[in-house]
């Protein structure tokens, strides 16, 4: 499997344990999340835990919806975000940007009020 | 329908017709276009609409496999292009982004290698 899909599932992975050590692996210090795309953004390996840490506490679960799109240092993804305690059901497109080390320097998750599924 | 999930659907309906007309209506004359992401943009509206008469003229097809996610200024949508001609079948994801016209100054194609499925 090609790295970038590794990362893919391994970001999947962290929602499913709850673990933000893997979310931590996954991204380079200077790493820049904009969730959804036109909020502004988190940036910095701190701000970015901050932002990941309250997803996690709510307990939202990722599920693949296709495969990953691997182009040069990126791959975007399609998935479902579910958090069952606040029944939500969100349809989601992520692109990581990745660095020379293979780490996520940018996110950026495209999803509006349209792409509510519950 | 939101307009931008409209525009997505007209993108569909320019290959199912192979009209480059309705292509052209959805860029703004300014529209870059990088197809996939890594590779050399096509810069303005005369390269991009040769880069898309190419395609319809080698039969391609798109099939979406997911919903439009809107974001802001953009929308990302996961489909497959097939060309019969070519045996080719590929998963990409596509992200526009628009302007205050609503028409698309930019699109960027995700895929490569690993994305064909044929």
């Amino acid at each position: 499997m090609h790295a970038y899909a590794r990362a893919v599932h391994q970001y999947v992975e962290a929602f499913e344990k709850a673990d933000l050590e893997l979310i931590r692996d996954l991204y380079a210090d200077n790493a820049v999340v904009e969730d959804p795309v036109g909020t502004d953004p988190h940036v910095g390996i701190d701000a970015v835990l901050g932002f990941y840490k309250s997803s996690l506490e709510m307990g939202a679960k990722l599920e693949l919806t296709g495969n990953p799109r691997i182009a040069a240092n990126s791959v975007a993804f399609p998935f479902k975000v579910v958090v069952p305690a606040m029944d939500m059901n969100i349809e989601v497109i992520d692109v990581f940007e990745f660095n020379e080390d293979g780490k996520v320097v940018s996110m950026r998750a495209y999803w509006g009020p349209e792409n509510n599924a519950s």
